[in-house]
């Protein structure tokens, strides 16, 4: 294994999260708060770390699939470790595992929160939070690959293990391009999003965080009643782009590119948005009298259906008093997610366009067995081997949702938060139901489950086999006899 | 397609249920009660129509997998419309629905009950609902292909659709041997079963309906607290009888053939009492403070797991009181089912014995991309076609899971209730979590809810894909245009 590229890597890493902790800092010289000082000390600790690290140069810079999973999964936990060091010294989040689960739910998008009062953080705090979610949203390597020229062309392994969805596939044929694409696209339609909400009335700060918030599909608020307390017309511009960032970025692509027929015909975004318009018509209908009259059933509808099926989090009221009906439709959108390519989590609806055709080809097998059957998607046949590892991704993460589900049942808290709470969290939502509903937080399990609900965030963003492959005995293996070789040698 | 089997393997099914049916008119003799008349009208009503049905022998007796489905599929809604009669009309159940669902529970082995006080039925009609699982649980195909001589290799189609299991082998070369072979042991089981509860102090009656409820793994009691009210030993040997119904029935093949070696070398065995094993254990130290002592704590948790992982769904104890920990291993097990080519329901060990390593494979296959890694079964390859129909089988099982969830939703009862009523059912369990625990039953669901639960039994029991089948407007044309050429002709 070539683990000096993985060391190069985290290097690299840590210098980035060194960069990106100076804008907490600016942050807190304009507000004139002490705690930039923590952040600084933090950026000063992992600049140094990672010169050190990403010194000397890797003697090859070929790496494969494995060592790509590798160091993703490194990565983000380097990034969480340091990430959580400013809440954890300056006293804001005193207890390392909550300034860990607090950081991690930010990287990975969740937006779990294990605080009790939220607007008792100083500014700083607040910004680092959502800023966490905007740098998890794209990808912390994807950013790297933007910025850093790699040679190789094996580097899309680290794209592949980072970026969600079945099947990643370059916009360019140069990775470093299709980066800096993604992350101008991403850039803009934040900026867009600022202006508007700003524009409309949203205090500067509370419109910079939600924004990022926003794109990154994260969702931690910086008010206690997360984005209840703004106006509808905030409300509104909040839900359409947390529908926006949903979608694949290619699709940006193609409208940037004047592809207006490739956009338009992709099969995943109609999909999604055809999910979306039902179960907002849907759940209009269920919770008009709770609402009061329809149009605000439809605005508390459209926002928390786009909250949940984009995997962001935000709440404008607390849906664990809806009807159950209604209440079942947000729990099966938790699990189906935005599309493959944007910044949500979940399972994907591609995924679960894949998967429903692949049981309409069994069934179609079973009356003409003799035809050849193939799943396609926008048109075009899909590789065999793509379907196959959509399946396995549907068994681990059953697997692993089950046994996170009994780990944590093991508390003692009733069922419905049990299963919500792994739910909320390995498809990086953030609220769920009953004790972890959107007018609740994280904060009452103990240590032991915060560390498996952390564990099932990271498994979700990662989409599961990174972080698996660093649990792999071998290669820990590797890890050990690569010492071995240094101590001879 | 030969539609002309299928009429003709009806017409045999309805004879053979003309047949079952003199056995509770044999217990009405006994009990002199007048409830048998009704079972011998129903006797006479499916002779004569099945003696219409396969009065013309068909021109060409060869089937394909999809024909195989088909009169699957129809056999078991003929046998459930046909079975529900008498109790509609002595009006013991009165509404066709409840009735319908009771017998469509009885036959798919689950054991969920509409009544809400058993102990009011006839003698009779507790035969009959328990004889049901008995008849269910080996299958009527099975039945009939051990006692009708059929031509051709390809009823072997027949036995794929009707048992339970990724993958169904023939024991000996000739298809109506291993039928009989099946029936012998299943018989023989029971038998001895009936034999020991007698010994030990139940009454006969109780003894059969009790032995013949285990044996089908069903799990309709005739008594209102189901197994609470017999002492510990007769409820020690109803555990071991729901244990050993739920092994593949291979094992026991292999015992009678003195193939020692090949018997204990099965990997699904093995996995299938090492669960129950774990299970037992925890659930035992878990629930102690409860039971009282140790013994009893024991006893409880042994005869609720060998009840739920067999899916049997005898009660001892209201599990629905247990602690948040024991609930969810026992919402698990609901899943995790028995043995495949046992009589049991639910998933099977097997498909995740082969689903977990394929998870596995997919790991070595990220570490070592060009190692070739296959999944293994008693250190036997097993075929990637039957690997990759594990894999669609539960994404089959997910999305049907999920539509069925939701239309119980819209009743309004709570997340629990539906979620496990599902689960009870598509699993062939029988009684499930809050308002469908143990000691409740399903009479409070609308007839829509019921209709639902009743597919979901019939899917569940079927595997999915005969019954889906059986839905494919493909089937319907072909039904259609075969009418159509008849007119013509």
């Amino acid at each position: 294994m070539n683990t000096s590229i993985i060391r190069y890597i985290l290097g690299h890493v840590l210098r980035i999260e060194a960069l990106l902790l100076l804008l907490p800092c600016m942050i807190a010289v304009y507000f004139r708060e002490s705690q930039g000082w923590y952040y600084l000390l933090t950026a000063a600790l992992c600049l140094v770390l990672g010169m050190l690290m990403a010194w000397k140069k890797p003697k090859s810079s070929i790496f494969y699939l494995k060592e790509g999973c590798i160091a993703t999964a490194m990565s983000w936990i380097f990034l969480s470790v340091f990430g959580c060091l400013p809440f954890c010294i300056s006293g804001e989040i005193p207890s390392f595992t909550n300034a860990l689960f607090e950081t991690i739910s930010g990287f990975t998008t969740t937006g779990a929160s294990i605080l009790e009062d939220v607007e008792a953080l100083s500014h700083c705090a607040l910004f680092w939070r959502s800023f966490t979610h905007w740098i998890g949203g794209m990808g912390v390597l994807v950013f790297l690959l933007a910025i850093i020229p790699m040679s190789g062309g094996s580097n899309i392994n680290l794209m592949r293990a980072e970026s969600p969805g079945p099947s990643v596939g370059k916009l360019v044929p140069k990775i470093g391009v299709t980066a800096r694409i993604l992350y101008g696209i991403y850039f803009g339609l934040t900026l867009l999003q600022l202006l508007l909400l700003y524009v409309n009335g949203m205090p500067l700060f509370d419109a910079v965080t939600t924004s990022i918030g926003t794109a990154g599909t994260g969702g931690f608020g910086i008010r206690g009643d997360s984005i209840a307390g703004y106006s509808d017309t905030l409300q509104w511009i909040v839900t359409v782009f947390m529908i926006l960032f949903g979608i694949n970025f290619n699709f940006y692509y193609f409208l940037l590119f004047r592809q207006f027929r490739k956009a338009l015909g992709m099969q995943e975004v109609r999909a999604y948005l055809l999910i979306i318009l039902a179960s907002v018509t849907f759940i209009t209908v269920n919770i008009r009298h709770i609402a009061g009259d329809l149009f605000h059933a439809l605005t508390q509808a459209a926002f928390q259906v786009a909250s949940i099926i984009t995997t962001t989090g935000f709440a404008t009221t607390d849906f664990n008093q809806w009807p159950e009906a209604s209440k079942t439709i947000l729990v099966m959108l938790m699990f189906v997610g935005a599309c493959a390519g944007s910044t949500g989590g979940g399972i994907k609806v591609s995924r679960f366009l894949i998967s429903i055709q692949s049981v309409l080809c069994e069934l179609h097998s079973y009356i003409h067995p003799k035809a050849i059957t193939t799943v396609k998607m926008d048109k075009k046949p899909i590789d065999r081997e793509v379907v196959r590892a959509t399946n396995v991704y549907f068994v681990t993460f059953l697997l692993i949702f089950a046994i996170s589900v009994f780990a944590v049942s093991l508390e003692g808290h009733d069922q419905i938060t049990n299963f919500t709470a792994v739910a909320a969290t390995i498809n990086n939502i953030g609220p769920g139901l009953s004790q972890v509903g959107p007018a609740a937080n994280f904060n009452f399990f103990s240590h032991f489950s915060k560390y498996v609900l952390m564990f099932d965030m990271l498994a979700g963003r990662l989409e599961f086999f990174p972080l698996l492959i660093l649990l792999h005995p071998t290669v820990w293996k590797d890890f050990a006899t690569r010492k071995k070789k240094k101590t001879i040698t």
